[in-house]
C-alpha cells in the first residue's frame, strides 16, 4: 500500500474530540451499514465531569456550584477605544449598482447603523437596562456561565421555572422584552415563570472580566449536548420548560430534552429541526405541492423546487465557514465592531424577511431598533466572543457529536447519517412565516409528542421580535404541557 | 397556484446578471436535458462594449486606451493608520489546547506575524522593493488596471509575451521572484520574456489613488471571462502565452483560451481544473487506486476515499461565503489588517502542505517569510480589495456565469451541469505535490492538446514558493508550443 499523509487531527487530541472534517461520516452507499439505517445508536452515557475550564480545577468542583451575582460594566477604556474605532474605520466599499442586499450587507444601510452607534447609542443608558435582570455567574465544569435569572413570586398564580436560550448570533438580549410578559402575571392565565437564561458557553459571558476569552472552553470537544447546563437543573430538581429562540438554543436544547428527560416539563422551540430522510423528501415535495406541509396562508414560506438548494446554498456559507475555520474567522470579528455588526445585521436582515434582502434598509427598523440590535453586537464585540461562539458550530458539525445520535444535522449527512433519537417529552412546536430555518414536514417523527403547532408571522428572531406573540404562544404551551402530565403521571 | 414570494434577484438588475444562488442550474434528475448532457452550449459572443466604470462612460471609451504609468506609494497616514491598528489591535482568542490550525488560523503564529508587522517590516524598503519593475494604470472598460510591464530585450533571443495572472489571496507580488527567471536570459534557453501582469479587476488596483474601491467594477455581472483582460492584447495583436499560478487566474485565462484562442500561443496552468463528471468518478477511483491518475512518487497527494469529501468540506467554507455574501465578510476584512492577515495567510499555510495545519508554526517559514507575506497582505488591505476581490466569486459561481459553458465548476454542480468547451490552444498543466487544487484525473478531456504534464513537489503558490522551478517548467512548455505551432500553422 502507498503511503499516506497523516490525518488532519493533531495526535495529542483526546478521542471523540475530532473536528468537522476529521468527521464527517462518508459511506460510499446509503444502506453500507444496513444496521444504523433503522436504528439510532444507544443514548451515550455523559459523565458531567469534563473539567472544560482553563488550568487545571479545583479538588472540589464536582460538589461545588459556585454562584457569583453579576452586573455587567463595560471599562471605560474598552468604550473609549470602540469611540475611536467607529470614528475612524476604513471606509466602506460602496454596494454595486442596483444592488440592495444580494451580495450580502449593503453598506450604505451599515454606514447608517454606524452613525447611529457613533452619535446616539448610549451605554450608559443600555447598562442600566441590561442589568435591570438579576444576573450571575456560575462555575460549572470550569466554565463560566452569565445567567439571567428573574424570579416571580405572585399569589394564586404556579410558579413554572423556565430555561431560555438564545442562538447565534444572539444573546439573551433577545429575551429582554419577552421577560416582562413571562414574570408579570398574564391576563387569563394561570401560571407564571421564573425565568433562567444563560448566556451561551463560549457566547458572550462575562462581561465584567478583562480577561474576556476565557468564557469558552479551554479544550476542543465541547459540543452542544448541554451538559454545562443540565447540571444545577439536576441539582435543583426542578421540572422545568426549556424553551429557544430558534437557533443554536433550540439544538441544545433538543439535546437535552433528549438526555435528561425526567427533569423537563415540556419542549418550546420555534425550530424545531427536522432532518430525517423523510422529512427532507417531504419538504422537497413541499416545494411543489405546499399543502403538504403547511397551511395555505404560509404557502409563501416555501420556496419552489428550483429555488430550494440554491436557498440553502446562499445562506449557509457562514455555517460552512464557522463550522471548518472558527478561529480564522473569528479573528476579524474579534477585531473590527463594523465587521462584526455587519455580519450580525446580514442574519438579522435574511433570517427576519427573506425579502428584504431586495431592500436597501432590509427592513430593519420593521422588526426591530438599531439600539436593540447594537446592545446585541455590542454585547458581543466587547467580550470579544467570536471566535468562541463560532467554535460552537466546529463542535456540532463533527463525526463524534454526529456519532452520539442524538440529532442529525442538515443537508449533506441527511442520506447518511445514522436515524436519531426523538424528543419524547411533551413539545410545541412554533413556525414563524418568514424563518429560514423552520422545519415544515414530518415534525411528529422527531416529536411524538408534539401537543400544539403553530404558525405565526415573523421571522427567526421571534422572541425579539414579537415578544407579546411568543409569551403567549409559549403560554398555550405550558398549559398544555401542565395537562399532559396531569393525564400521564409517568413520563416514560 | 399559490403566491409565490419574489425572487431573490432585485427587480431592476439586467438579464444575466443574476446572482450565486438565484442561479445554480438545478435539475431534478441528471440527464433531464438529455441534450445539454452531452453538448456545450454555442461560445457566447461577448461584446467587449460593456462599461464597468463608476458613472457614465467618456465619450471615446471605446476606441482610446488610456495608459498611464504607475508607482506604488502609500500615503503616510494609511501607514501611520497602520501601525495604530497593529499596536492596539484587541487580544487575541488563544487557541483550544493542543490545537495548531485545526480550527482554523493559530493565533499564536499570527501574533508572531503581527509583531514581526509591527517591529521589522519596512514598508519604505519594501515599496522600492514593488516599484523595482514598470508599471502601468490602464483604463480599460471604465475599470483601472493595474500592470507589472517587464520588457526584455536581448540580443539573439526570441521575445515572447507572457501574461501572467495571480489568483486569490494573491498578488502580483507572488509574480516578483519570478520575474527575474523570465526576462533575464536563461541558460540553454532561446527565448526570453516580456512579462505582462495585471492585478486581477476587483484586486489591489490602484494603489496611488485614495478613493481605492473603485478598482472593483460599479456594476454586478463583471465574471472571470476576461474580457477587461483580453481587450488591450487583441489590439496589439500579439500571440502570448498564459500563464497562471492556479487558482483564480488560472480560471480566467481558461476562459480566455476557451474565448480567443486565436491570440494565444499557449496556456500554462498549475491549476488544470477538469470538473466533467468523468475527471469526478476517476477522482473518486483515485482514493482507492491512486496509480490511475498520479505518477507513484505523487500518491501520498491524494486521499483516502473516506476523507475525500470531508477536504472539500473542510477548505471550502471561505468560497462558499465569498461567492454568496462578499459584501458581507468584506466588512471586516477591509478594516481589520490582523482579519485579513489570519484569513490570508491560513490559505498559505493549507495551500502550501495541507498536513502543515497540524504545525504550530503552520510551516510559513519553510516556505515563504514573513516579509513576503505581509508585502502580500498589505497590497489588499492598503487598497481595500477585500470585498471587491470576494465579488469575482460570486460573479463566477452564477447560472448566468455558468451558462455560458466555458467552464464547468466543482463540486455540486459537476453531475447537473452541461459539459462545457475544451481548450484547443496547446497546454501545459504543472502539478504540485501539496497543492489543494490540482486536477488529478481526465485532463486530456478538457485540454486535448496538452504538451506537458508535470508534477513537482511545492503547493498551491509554486510561482511565489519555487520561481526557478517554475519558470524552468513554463520555458519547456513554452519551447514545445513554439514546436507544436511550426508544425500546424493553422491552429484551429
Amino acid at each position: 500500500m502507498f503511503k499516506r499523509p497523516p490525518p488532519l487531527i493533531a495526535p495529542n487530541a483526546p478521542r471523540g474530540r475530532s473536528l468537522f472534517v476529521s468527521s464527517l461520516r462518508v459511506e460510499p452507499f446509503p444502506g453500507y451499514r444496513i444496521k444504523s439505517v433503522f436504528e439510532p445508536p444507544p443514548l451515550p452515557k455523559l459523565d458531567n465531569e469534563t473539567w472544560w475550564g482553563i488550568g487545571p480545577p479545583n479538588d472540589d468542583w464536582k460538589t461545588k456550584l459556585l454562584i457569583f451575582p453579576l452586573n455587567i460594566t463595560v471599562p471605560s477604556e474598552i468604550l473609549e477605544y470602540l469611540k475611536w474605532r467607529l470614528d475612524t474605520h476604513r471606509p466602506l466599499t460602496p454596494p454595486l449598482e442596483g444592488m440592495a442586499h444580494q451580495y450580502g450587507m449593503n453598506t450604505k444601510l451599515l454606514q447608517e447603523v454606524i452613525d447611529y452607534w457613533k452619535t446616539e447609542y448610549n451605554w450608559t443608558e443600555r447598562e442600566l437596562f441590561l442589568n435591570q435582570y438579576p444576573q450571575y455567574k456560575l462555575n460549572i465544569q470550569g466554565l463560566h456561565i452569565h445567567v439571567v435569572h428573574k424570579n416571580s413570586f405572585e399569589d394564586g398564580y404556579k410558579v413554572v421555572p423556565i430555561l431560555l436560550l438564545h442562538g447565534w448570533p444572539g444573546s439573551v438580549r433577545e429575551f429582554y422584552e419577552l421577560i416582562p410578559y413571562l414574570t408579570k402575571p398574564q391576563e387569563g392565565r394561570k401560571i407564571i415563570f421564573e425565568v433562567i437564561a444563560p448566556y451561551l458557553p463560549g457566547n458572550p459571558n462575562n462581561l465584567v472580566l478583562r480577561i474576556l476569552s476565557s468564557g469558552g472552553q479551554a479544550g476542543p470537544g465541547g459540543g452542544p449536548d448541554g451538559r454545562p447546563l443540565q447540571e444545577p437543573h439536576g441539582q435543583a430538581r426542578l421540572r422545568q420548560v426549556l424553551c429557544a429562540r430558534g437557533d443554536f438554543g433550540a439544538v441544545i436544547l433538543h439535546h437535552m430534552a433528549v438526555l435528561y428527560p425526567e427533569s423537563i416539563l415540556g419542549f418550546h422551540s420555534n425550530m424545531c429541526v427536522v432532518h430525517t430522510p423523510r422529512a427532507f423528501l417531504l419538504n422537497l415535495l413541499g416545494t411543489v405541492f405546499p399543502s403538504l406541509n403547511v397551511r395555505p396562508d404560509h404557502h409563501d414560506r416555501l420556496y419552489p423546487l428550483s429555488e430550494y438548494f440554491q436557498r440553502m446554498l446562499r445562506e449557509t456559507g457562514y455555517l460552512h465557514l464557522q463550522a471548518t475555520k472558527p478561529d480564522t474567522i473569528g479573528v476579524a470579528m474579534n477585531d473590527s465592531p463594523i465587521g462584526i455588526a455587519a455580519y450580525f445585521l446580514e442574519k438579522f436582515i435574511t433570517g427576519t424577511n427573506r425579502t428584504w434582502q431586495l431592500r436597501e434598509d432590509g427592513g430593519l427598523k420593521e422588526a426591530f431598533s438599531y439600539r436593540d440590535l447594537i446592545d446585541n453586537i455590542m454585547i458581543h464585540w466587547v467580550t470579544q466572543s467570536a471566535t468562541t461562539a463560532f467554535r460552537l458550530y466546529a463542535e456540532t458539525f463533527n463525526k463524534a457529536h454526529h456519532g452520539l445520535g442524538i440529532m442529525r444535522k442538515a443537508l449533506f449527512v441527511v442520506v447518511w447519517s445514522r436515524p436519531s433519537h426523538p424528543v419524547r417529552v411533551p413539545t410545541a412546536c412554533a413556525r414563524f412565516k418568514y424563518d429560514f430555518y423552520a422545519s415544515d414536514a414530518a415534525l411528529r417523527e422527531l416529536y411524538p409528542n408534539l401537543l400544539q403547532l403553530t404558525d405565526h408571522e415573523g421571522g427567526h428572531f421571534a422572541a425579539f421580535q414579537l415578544p407579546e406573540l411568543f409569551a403567549n404562544d409559549l403560554y398555550d404551551a405550558v398549559e398544555k404541557f401542565e395537562e399532559y402530565h396531569k393525564n400521564n403521571v409517568k413520563t416514560e
